[in-house]
C-alpha cells in the first residue's frame, strides 16, 4: 500500500472539486465567525452518521431523511451559535428552510442539500439572520475557503480543526479532506442509524456509492470519533457527512483493494481529526489513551477503556498528575465486567504500575514523570482474554469547570 | 404508625448495649483520628450490605464471608487512611488480622468481629501502628462514643455524620443508631452478594434474625445509599453493617407491621446519613434532587435519572448557577431509553422549564432564582407511562477539582 501523505494547511478544499465559505452571519454574541458551507460543484455521491440521541436535533432529523431518500447530494450549510434541538416542528421546518434557501442560492434541489447545527438548545432560530447569512455563504464559496469553514462551525473550541490526506489507488492520486468542530458534550456514538457535538464534513474525488460510502464512513467513525470522550455527554446534534464527487477517476468497489486503501486513507484522516478534538477538550491539558487488552470479549474491553476514560476521579488525578492507579481500577472494578481482579496489569506508558492486581513498586516519583506529560497511555492487560479496545479522553481541569459553568450554550 | 423521632446529637451509642470509641493510631499524616470501634456489649444479630466493585477490598471480602458464616457479632472495627484495597493476600491476612487483635481485646471471638477501611488504595496496612491503635480503640470504648467514632472515620468530609431515631413497635420504644462516612468515590450500589467509599454503622435494639435484618438493610440501602451520587464512581470499600442486639424487647417477623414499622424508622435514618453524604459530597455547593416518572418502567426511570444526576455538563451548569436544560434534555437522550421526546415536560421546582421536549418560555431569571437556592429538585416528567425514579446528587465545583487533583488518596 502506498503511502497515506497529509496535506499542509488541509482541508475539504483540498479536494478539486469542492468550495466552500465561512462566514459572519451574527448567530454569536461574541461576534465571530458562524456560518460554513461546503459545495461540491456538481453532485456528489454521499453518507452520514449521526447522534444517537433520543432529542436528536432538527437538521439531523433533516439529513437522516436524505441520506435514505436522496440519490446525490451538493451541499452543507452549517451554523454554529444555534442548535436547533429541542424546536419541535417549527425547529424542523426552519432546517428544511436552511436546505431550501441554500439550494435556491446555489440554484440546485433542495433534496441535496444537508444542514447541520451547533450551540445553544431549546432556541427557534432567527430565520431572517439565517437567510442573510447564507446569502453571504453562497457568495463566498471559494476554491481555498475550507480553512475559514473550519473557523466558522467553532464553538468552545480554541482552534479551527481541518486536513486532508492523499494516497495512491491503481496509480491515480485521491484526496480526502474534512472540517471537524469539538470540543465539549464530546461522547460521540454516531451510527448509520442514529451519538457528539461534534460535526465533521469530509469531500473526496472517489467514485463510491451511496451504501460502500456508508459502510466505510460507520465503521471508520466506530474507530475515531465514536472512541473519544471529553465529559461523556453524548450531544444532539452529532453530524459527521462524507461527499464523494469521482474526479480522480478511481471507483470503489466493495471488498476491493482499492476501497481498501481509500478506507486505511480515510481512518487516517478521521482518526487525526478526533484527536484534535481531544487535544482541544474543554480545559483539557492532557491527551490520555486508555488502552485495555486481554478482556474476555471486544465488549466487556469498550466498558472497561470506557469506565476509566469518563471517571471524574481519573480524570481529577491527571490533571494533578497524580499517578493514582487506586481510582483506575476502582473505575475498572464498577465497569459491570466480570474478571479475575488477581490477574490484572495497568502500565502509565511503559512503567508498571499495578502488578497482579496489586501495586508494582514503580517508584511514584517515576510515574509522576510520565503524568507530567502532554500525552501519555493508560495500559491494561487484564490478562483473561482476547478482547482489546482502546478510547482517547481528556482530564478535569479548573478550565473545564469554568468553561461549563460560566457558558451558557 | 407512631412518630419517627430523630434524636439529638443522636448516634451508634444511642442504643443502650452498645459503646463506641474514635482514636488517633497515626495512619493519616494529617494527625487526625483514624480508628472507629463500635461494640455490642453481647452478640447480637447482624447484617451487611458491600460495593458490588470487583476489586473489592479485603475488609470488605473478610465481612462477605462473615455474614454468610457467622451466627452473631460484636464488634466493628474501623479504620480510615489506608483502604486495604489492592493488597492481595498479605491485605487479606490483615483484614482477618485486625479482626483478631480486636477480638483479643475485647475477650471475644474473631468470628464476630466485622472491619472495614477507608483511604488510599494498594498500600499494605502498617500493621505495628494498627496493633497499638486497637488496643487504644478498646480502652476508650464508652457509652457515649459515637460521636467520636463519627469523627475518627472521616476522610475528606468536612463535618462527621451522625444520627439516631426512636419509634414506638407494639407499645415498646425502639433505638436506631448509626455513623457514616462519605464524600468522595461516591455512587454506592451496595448488594447482599457484592457497591461508594461510603462507610456505614447503624446499631439496633431490635430482636430480628440475620436473614430478615439483611432483607431490610438492603430493601432501604436501594431507597438510600444506593440513590445517591457524587462523582459517578463506585467504591472498592462500600460498607454498611447493621447489629441488632433484641435489648428492646421487641421481636420482628417477617411481614408483620412491626417489621414494617421499623423498616420505616431505618430508612428514615438511612435517608437522612445520605442526604448528609450528598450534602457533604467533596466540594458541593448543591443538593440536587433528580426526579423521574412517567418511563416506561422503573429500569428506565433510573437509568434516565442516573444519566442526568450524572452529567458532568448538567454538574457544571448548576455549580454556575444556570438553568442550561439542553443539558438536561441530552443527558436524557443518551440514557440508552427509548421513549417519545415530543411528550417530556422538565421542572425546576414547581417551574416548567420543558414542555413537550421544547422550551416552555419560562423567564431565565425566575429559573435562576430556584438554581441559586442550595438545594432544588429537577422533576422530569416523561408521561409515557408508570415508570419513576429519585436520585440525590451534588454539583461539581472548582473545590471539586482541587480536592481530588491535590488530595493523593
Amino acid at each position: 500500500m502506498s503511502e497515506i501523505k497529509f496535506i499542509e494547511n488541509g482541508s475539504v478544499t483540498s479536494v478539486p472539486g469542492f468550495k466552500a465559505s465561512g462566514i459572519t452571519c451574527g448567530l454569536k454574541k461574541s461576534g465571530n465567525p458562524d456560518m460554513a458551507l461546503v459545495f461540491a460543484e456538481k453532485p456528489a455521491n454521499f453518507a452520514g452518521v449521526f447522534t444517537s440521541c433520543v432529542f436528536a436535533a432538527a437538521p439531523v432529523r433533516v439529513c437522516q431523511k436524505k441520506v435514505r431518500s436522496s440519490a446525490a447530494a451538493q451541499a452543507f450549510i452549517i451554523n454554529s451559535g444555534n442548535a436547533n434541538a429541542c424546536t419541535g416542528t417549527s425547529g424542523l421546518a426552519n432546517a428544511e428552510k436552511m436546505c431550501a434557501l441554500t439550494a435556491a442560492g446555489l440554484n440546485i434541489a433542495p433534496e441535496s442539500v444537508l444542514v447541520a447545527s451547533t450551540g445553544r438548545i431549546g432556541v427557534q432560530m432567527p430565520m431572517d439572520i439565517i437567510e442573510k447569512g447564507i446569502k453571504l455563504a453562497v457568495s463566498g464559496l471559494a476554491a481555498d475557503g475550507g480553512n475559514q469553514a473550519a473557523q466558522a462551525i467553532m464553538t468552545t473550541d480554541t482552534v479551527p480543526k481541518a486536513a486532508a490526506v492523499s494516497v495512491e489507488i491503481n496509480g491515480k492520486t485521491v484526496t480526502i479532506g474534512a472540517i471537524c468542530k469539538g470540543v465539549g458534550m464530546i461522547d460521540p456514538h454516531m451510527t448509520v442509524a442514529p451519538h457528539a457535538t461534534m460535526i465533521c464534513c469530509i469531500t473526496t474525488d472517489v467514485k463510491c456509492d451511496n451504501a460502500l460510502l456508508e459502510k466505510l464512513l460507520a465503521d471508520n467513525a466506530d474507530n475515531s470519533f465514536n472512541r473519544i470522550t471529553v465529559d461523556g455527554d453524548m450531544s444532539t446534534n452529532d453530524s459527521c457527512v462524507i461527499f464523494a464527487n469521482g474526479d480522480s477517476g478511481v471507483t470503489l468497489e466493495e471488498n476491493s483493494a482499492a476501497a481498501d486503501i481509500f478506507k486505511a486513507a480515510l481512518l487516517a484522516l478521521m482518526q487525526n481529526l478526533a484527536r484534535k478534538q481531544v487535544m482541544d477538550g474543554e480545559g483539557a491539558t492532557k491527551f490520555v489513551a486508555v488502552e485495555v487488552d486481554g478482556a474476555p470479549d471486544t465488549e466487556s474491553a469498550k466498558r472497561l477503556a470506557e469506565a476509566v476514560a469518563n471517571s471524574l476521579l481519573c480524570k481529577t488525578a491527571w490533571f494533578g498528575c497524580d499517578p493514582n492507579w487506586g481510582r483506575i481500577v476502582a473505575a475498572l472494578g464498577y465497569a459491570g465486567v466480570k474478571f479475575d481482579p488477581d490477574k490484572v496489569d495497568v502500565f502509565y506508558d511503559d512503567k508498571i504500575v499495578v502488578s497482579k492486581g496489586g501495586d508494582a513498586g514503580t517508584p511514584e516519583k517515576d510515574l509522576a514523570q510520565i503524568l507530567q506529560n502532554r500525552e501519555f497511555t493508560v495500559k491494561v492487560h487484564l490478562n483473561q482474554g482476547k478482547g482489546e479496545y482502546w478510547v482517547w479522553t481528556s482530564d478535569v481541569s479548573y478550565e473545564y469547570v469554568k468553561i461549563n459553568a460560566e457558558y451558557h450554550t
